[in-house]
């Protein structure tokens, strides 16, 4: 995957953009491995990647390919949103954490091992508690403690935003970090902040998700991966997995077993994301996988 | 299962109660071909479910079982609630349906089906349409359509009980009826009317959950069955079950692939009540299935 | 969906090939609605579904179609492999059962579920026993009982084959049809007869597949639905599904399950089939849903 | 759970075995949380897991109470097997591995985390290779690195067993351990060598199992939790996980698809191990989850 590139397209629906698309990266040299596209009908939209390989393609660098598309094909089409992705780049991920360690864990153990492939690199793990500590720095991840006091939240995201500017950090992942952020951190951050839920969304909203379904007694639980918006656990969902439970579970057993599907869906999203597979409109993901 | 008895008790949590009542039934010659037990640590109480065989036991009535039951055991304990069925007794389901037919036709099928093995009977369909008339007449049920005009729905359950009454239905299942049922209705049939909610509750509570899905852009769906009490779709959760979807599912694609996940949570549902294997308790329910 | 036409190609890779097709289609007024492509890198091989609006495409006809896609594309590429398909012609299917219903059952229902939106026809139903009429004919297909004597399959299938030309049936499916066909029956219908085999395959194949899972001890039992070939259920997959058990189920039990798992892998597997998102090579699917 | 006992039971099936047991630990001041029993109908055998308080009991010892079992109710029933486990006792683990790291670290991982609450010791990681050292050293746990050569298979394998008899293991795990060991080395952990198998079984036995199921063209992978017998890949199945798949997945795709089902299935084993939650009969398990 390594010397591909990435176009990722949405726009209101209209005949001839695949073969226009197609011919400009065709008559550029450019080999398409994987073109997916997709049209709301609801919305009267148009959503496409297209992915190929950069080896024989004449433009090589992001931004004349990124200015040589806008004049020949995107400013033809009004409210045209266009990302190009470069896969030799390696992502810069934040991980936020709190107290607890599955999650985090399964972040650190994947993007470590070979075979999961994930093409992404974590300069640092911030944490409002001390706890975690001894899971990251053993493998040469630094950890940032930075305790976040009622009345002093923006005093804590100024030191958290200094240290994502200096590790040039690309997206963040909420690895269960309890703490609700300001909109303005998120303003900083647009679809670049990845949450996972422990609960099905939209039902369970908020804090204590697993007691609230035992308390309504369902017989499924769930987890949501998503980016993170102003609106508490309303932003676009990017993946959800669910878990069957019965009567004989207490609370201890669907964090237990709710930990499995969290650590399972906050990586399937990070992969995803990596993969550059996600395009947001609408408050809703398109998910080419 | 036809010569089998049942006896479903709940009850606070004390040392020796299977013991006491496994040696009742032993003592009167009552093979157990099954016993589940749980106890709700939370709510410190236990709940039991026995089937033996009545072949040999030496009691032969249920009412005579219920007396002797209540002398030897049920006295000896606060608060015990206590049901016995006998499984050669066929119960009599009336279902309730509107328009959609996928539901109605399921449960018919599967009540005709040997393979099936539900030990039930449809003495009749109620609609407030008369649209499914054809799907039910050919199968040799009455199908009663009852008008349910906006500020006469006392007037409509008033038919609708006589029905039931002259009809000795014993439970009733909602199979998609639109309508909201009074307070009233629902108090005759307690924990015995079964609806099914097309959404995963508690998300999308309420009309249109498929619109209200799609419109949040999540990435799973699911259907719940429960049972009726008089808060709307909270009643306890009999059972729930999911399906998978993605970007290209239009609010039709979430309706068509709803109606299987309905139909198997509704059948379901029915099986489990049929098979007395549900126990309601606080606003849930305890399933020995 | 009505008046769209579906391209359905393999070849062997090469650049250019998606440029070129979306080229060919647009400059001739066809607004592309949906495409899927998909490169197998082991086989080295290009895989694509185009799904187009004919209401402006100034080709009319299927054959001219075809023919013109020859000339300009088809026969630049070696070893290309097209299929085109006119979604306003309603395909003949005729249905094989022996002595289950629950199959035939589901498929004739949601052939005549107006929210199911199937593209099909059901000329006849054939069957190797008497015992399903009742459950056919009331729904207006005919029902032809023609028995299978074990030295006398060929006149048997001779008959059978001369039902399927009188109805100009343009595939088959066998829901639980428990017989083997010839190869010569098979050669007549090339990917164009879908079987649903009982057991999540390749485990189990053969006949008794339950009674198999059950000895073995399998903790999920599943459902495949296939295209036949020659060698016995081992054809092409198209779709699977499965089903949690436990030591609680006997062998009638897992039969009971198993249905439900059969009827959703059987319908899929048809819907899939009618919405041509189906192609077949080396004895693999590529299903792009 | 500390301070709780386990009686496992199975024999041929009579009435009146419940109440028997059920009196004589209650007769005795044991307290029972969870009773658990199944009827075989097939086999017509009797199964049963009893978990009782100990605080009040007055046969404290494990060798007291199955000498006095034994007199008062073991006796009387012909091919009675049964087990009693106090779950204060913490089991020791020995777990094997090859090369890859996904399940053993997701043990590793497991066994400290305290939330997962695991009741369990790993005194020491036995591999065939030095390649994993350094995932398990820095968790305190030591390596042993024993070379396995293709004549010498006996002579590795009593390295191996000197070092289990050393540490007092009382069960081992292959974590993705790729050696078949020999009949002797199983002879002696009869129920109490866990193995992940990477494929529903018994679908593609033996090795490259995702190599078959690309192959094949399969929709769904799987993995299989089962102790070790003297027939490959064929001992009684504890628990399977399957994960859908589909032509865009490669075998490199399924091999990391399959990781993710294997981790989950050999965590799922070894609990329902350590819960003292499954019985073992004729080559099947009965799983009182």
């Amino acid at each position: 995957m390594n010397n591909n590139a990435v176009l990722l397209i949405h726009c209101p629906d209209q005949s001839g953009l695949v073969a226009e698309v197609t011919r400009f990266l065709h008559e550029r040299g450019g080999n398409i491995v994987r073109l997916d596209e997709h049209v709301d009908q609801q919305l009267g939209r148009f959503f496409m990647r297209v992915e190929w390989q950069m080896d024989n393609f004449e433009i090589e660098s992001k931004e004349k390919i990124r200015k040589i598309f806008l004049e020949r094909i995107g400013h033809k089409y009004d409210g045209m949103y266009y990302e190009v992705h470069f896969m030799d780049y390696v992502p810069k991920m934040a991980v936020f954490a709190t107290k607890a360690s599955h999650c985090l864990y399964e972040i650190i153990y994947r993007t470590q091992s070979p075979s999961e492939n994930w093409n992404v690199e974590i300069p640092l793990v911030i944490s409002n508690r001390d706890t975690l500590r001894d899971n990251v720095e053993p493998f040469g991840i630094p950890y940032h403690y930075i305790k976040v006091e009622k009345d002093k939240k923006e005093e804590a995201e100024k030191k958290q935003l200094e240290l994502l500017k200096k590790h040039n950090i690309d997206f963040i992942v909420f690895a269960r970090y309890m703490q609700i952020v300001t909109d303005d951190f998120i303003s900083r951050f647009p679809n670049r902040i990845i949450n996972i839920h422990h609960s099905f969304l939209p039902a369970f909203i908020g804090p204590k998700p697993y007691h609230s379904a035992y308390e309504r007694g369902v017989k499924i639980i769930g987890a949501t991966g998503h980016y993170v918006t102003n609106e508490l656990d309303a932003g676009p969902i990017i993946t959800q997995d669910v878990q069957r439970i019965s009567h004989k579970d207490g609370v201890k057993d669907l964090i237990r077993k709710g930990r499995q599907v969290e650590k399972i869906v906050i990586s399937e999203a990070i992969r995803l994301h990596l993969e550059r597979k996600i395009l947001v409109c609408d408050n809703k993901t398109v998910v080419f996988d």
